[in-house]
């Protein structure tokens, strides 16, 4: 971390006033590192998988979380000090105060434990308040006056939820399809403390499957179905590493498709140099788990300083959240199942006598004719045997006797149903993962910090270094320089200090490759490559020295390749 | 517009819930779409110039924006209605009511045409309010309660510059140097319209390069002196076609350094297929120019919709922004500027004799040969005068005369002096450009539509189609696409309907490459690759289909050169 904060990695933000808690900058390094991570990320989820990527806003009207839930549960329990006016967590504060375990207490109960106990302000030892309710979105107000609340979003999930539609079209009307999003999410923390752990502002990478819940299978699951996974079940002290398939044919992860992206996401988070034995998957315990979850796991990474911390979950939302918008909406978010062949059924109906209906009901004639063809079928068969219905037509009420209509038997064909599609969510915590990558990268070797950082990842991937501040060499290493900016490699140039201390300088920021210009390049029109990890060399022509690094950056060709 | 929102490009935000004005999303193809154009501005303005990119916090407490005049000036005049509550711009109101242009005039005399015309709401002719000031920063708390006032950042340019002491020394505290950022701002406009050019939640891309304000030539001037500009000066009525170097040398663009980017952004516009004489540099009339601005210039883009619109603003700042942060802050943000030879200059300075200062002051007596020390040298020149000064130590004031202290005069060498930068700002409106973008691209060709968007911007960059869905052409057809999508090519897969179909299906949306996948493939492995604009097709062998694409689209290869 201080190297994070030294070498440009990331720094709190708002510094000159006094910082901001829950906040922080990526600065130049950090934010290149972000967004290499943030691509491979893209080609894991969005191109490999076929989906594709939207971007929705990050202020949303209030609707959109009366919805999801939000408004109502997206709380946490608060207390504050009457005396000097500082807020706490009601749990925190009594776990720290009590040495107790206060998971899913209620408010109430949390009160009661703060009223027996006569806990007080740890500030100032002042009276606390009563415990409630504090939303974590951070609210806001669209257009002048304070007609339409909005607020930024606490996730990303939601504006893709909503979408469904457009989505559904786009796709084809063809389940199942995925949708990614990568952008800021928010959660208006109390008093946020453990650096990009727990932000205020901070970025997920979401995607969301919709799947028809009558088949759960995977179709590219076999591709995985021998991959070993470090599970950590529900109610279970121990991991265990079961194969993919053997996960699922024991019924501990539910079903393929949640497990195939167990799979998937262990393999993201291996290419980015997190190691196998510091990766588990946990299942959500009962308690914990959403009430409208089927299955839930957290990918979780051991880390030096916060130990195990949770990165990824992967989760069956079942149909709760286009449920819940469709409701509150009013706007229709199914898909369409086929029958595998069209079902002919029979059923009665009641056809209208116009005849009758026209001199009895004038106006609202045609109305009635309506509204009796579309009696549900338990109306038409207590007609049926009671000879008479009452509706409503334009809010009027009408009788209905034989005389104005007749039961009839018709035989219709039925070529499918309309369903609310599951949702399968693998969703990331980007921020966590840099912090991850970044531990997991430093060493040190002989007694230097070096980041282990693949060319893919590196935020720099190449330095560009004449031998000595000279004339001479200057002159080439600066046309190199540009040579190699123009092929859009990202790359720094440096003249000052001995070569050995600007290898050291960017071994610690990770920096792949270094190309060197010597006085042999002069002569014979060659550089040298050195690559961070050998700390080996190799000479080429200067004039492919852009498009080698491209390969190597790209993974066309490794080092040893070049060597021999 | 219209294939926009069809073929999922764009679409206005929330619709489920009846749409919120000012939000938009990008869909599918928008998105991809966006990040090719946001990628190849990367390539521009931060590989290529040797910047970095950095990523700060879109929310900010309030000091930042009083600080920039955000909070006293960052307004729009309102009036609202005082029977229904509408709310209205005061001058827009004005000048549709009485066909009078309204800009630059005060609040108050905007109020004073309101009764003197006796103006009415234009919705329910009710009464209107006095003429008050807006701001359309969106406001919220951070934390809980209302203590802590925080803002939507309404441009990315102050994360920027309050970072101004790590970046300097990032860059080894030499300048220039730049540093950029791509992320959202936020204007809470009043009743926003114009679709995606006056969005209340928009991208900008910034770019903020601290400069010598002793130095305003640009090191690559010469690079691009000879590019023509067409420009259109401040109080001119026509563009004049000039090269950067006419138009620095005649002074209408006022120094180097600004028009250097005036050429680097022309060359971005271009490559994204603007056609040169849709765009012009506009200069800022005087009273359009901020009052601290140097120069500015709008690139701006005709639009068959809009008329002009500008896209880009380039302006040099002055020192204005980091002198106000310095200010408020109290933290110093400038740089240090060697002078080419060190200065000697002979100064008086008081030198304490701590025999006398010891007995008589006890435990102050450090401290007041410390404040000795540091008084400044007009003190000094005023106490070697009168023989004797005024000074607080520790809230105490004490007087020093010649018995506690002698003047001497010394001879100091000083190698340089602090400065505050001067900062040259391109600020880019990304949802302007996609819409530029788009509108350019397409075409009607024989009846049909197409997007003639280049391989690099193009959101899906091939399609597979197997000439008829038939399993064996369908077997290979998706082999083939799983190695496209693994090299990193978003792709898309289609069997349905006729080829002719599928073909003019891409077309519209912009897919430069379609491969298909015949009878001839399973006989001799090869494959067919067809190029959107050309309507040409080539054989290629099935293996080397997805380094082929990745060599068009990179434009490694070119098209022309694949048939020949």
């Amino acid at each position: 971390m201080e190297i994070a904060l030294r070498r440009g990695f990331i720094n709190p933000s708002y510094e000159i006033y006094g910082g901001v808690s829950g906040f922080y900058d990526y600065a130049p390094l950090g934010a290149a590192l972000k967004k290499n991570l943030e691509d491979i990320w893209r080609r894991y989820f969005v191109v490999e998988e076929g989906f594709f990527e939207i971007s929705s806003p990050t202020i949303s009207p209030e609707d959109v979380f009366i919805a999801s839930g939000h408004v109502s549960n997206f709380v946490d329990p608060l207390v504050s000090c009457e005396k000097c006016g500082s807020a706490f967590r009601a749990d925190h504060l009594i776990s720290a105060a009590l040495d107790i375990k206060t998971d899913g207490l209620s408010f109430k109960e949390l009160d009661k434990l703060i009223r027996e106990h006569k806990l007080r302000c740890p500030d100032c030892g002042g009276k606390l308040s009563e415990v409630y309710s504090y939303n974590l979105m951070f609210k806001t107000y669209i257009g002048p006056g304070r007609k339409k609340v909005g607020y930024l979003r606490p996730e990303t999930a939601q504006g893709m939820f909503i979408l469904f539609p457009r989505l559904y079209s786009f796709y084809r009307k063809k389940l199942p399809f995925g949708v990614a999003q990568i952008g800021k999410a928010y959660r208006n923390e109390i008093s946020p403390r453990q650096g990009l752990i727990r932000l205020r502002e901070f970025t997920q990478a979401e995607v969301e499957i919709f799947i028809d819940p009558k088949d759960k299978t995977h179709p590219n699951f076999s591709r995985y179905a021998e991959e070993k996974l470090r599970l950590l079940p529900q109610e279970q002290e121990d991991v265990v590493e079961l194969t993919a398939r053997e996960a699922v044919e024991r019924g501990i992860v539910k079903h393929e498709f949640l497990c195939y992206y167990l799979v998937h996401t262990q393999r993201f988070l291996l290419e980015l140099g997190i190691p196998y034995e510091k990766l588990r998957f946990r299942q959500h315990l009962r308690e914990e788990m959403a009430h409208y979850a089927a299955d839930c796991w957290d990918a979780e990474v051991r880390t030096q300083r916060f130990g195990w911390i949770e990165v990824v979950g992967i989760a069956d939302r079942t149909d709760y959240d286009l449920k819940a918008h469709e409701k509150h909406s009013g706007v229709e978010l199914r898909a369409f199942r086929q029958f595998p062949e069209p079902i002919k059924r029979r059923r009665l109906v009641l056809e209208p006598k116009m005849s009758k209906l026209g001199p009895e009901f004038k106006r609202l004639a045609g109305k009635v004719a309506e509204a009796l063809k579309e009696l549900p079928e338990s109306e038409v068969e207590r007609f049926a045997e009671q000879g008479s219905v009452e509706i409503s037509v334009a809010e009027e009420k009408v009788t209905i006797t034989r005389e104005h209509a007749e039961v009839k038997e018709v035989e219709e064909t039925i070529t499918g149903e309309k369903f609310i599609p599951h949702v399968i969510e693998p969703s990331f915590g980007i921020d966590r993962i840099f912090y991850c990558v970044l531990e997991n990268a430093y060493y040190q070797r002989e007694g230097k910090n070096v980041l282990r950082l693949s060319p893919r990842l590196a935020p720099v991937k190449a330095a560009v270094f004449p031998l000595l501040n000279r004339e001479e060499l200057v002159k080439v290493a600066r046309e190199i320089f540009d040579e190699v900016k123009r092929a859009g490699i990202l790359a720094l140039y440096d003249a000052s200090d001995s070569i050995g201390r600007r290898y050291a300088r960017v071994d610690e920021i990770g920096v792949p490759f270094a190309v060197t210009i010597d006085f042999d390049t002069l002569e014979d029109e060659t550089v040298t490559i050195r690559e961070r990890d050998s700390a080996q060399q190799v000479r080429v022509p200067r004039g492919e020295v852009a498009e080698i690094l491209c390969d190597l950056i790209e993974g066309k060709k490794s080092f040893p390749e070049l060597l021999s």
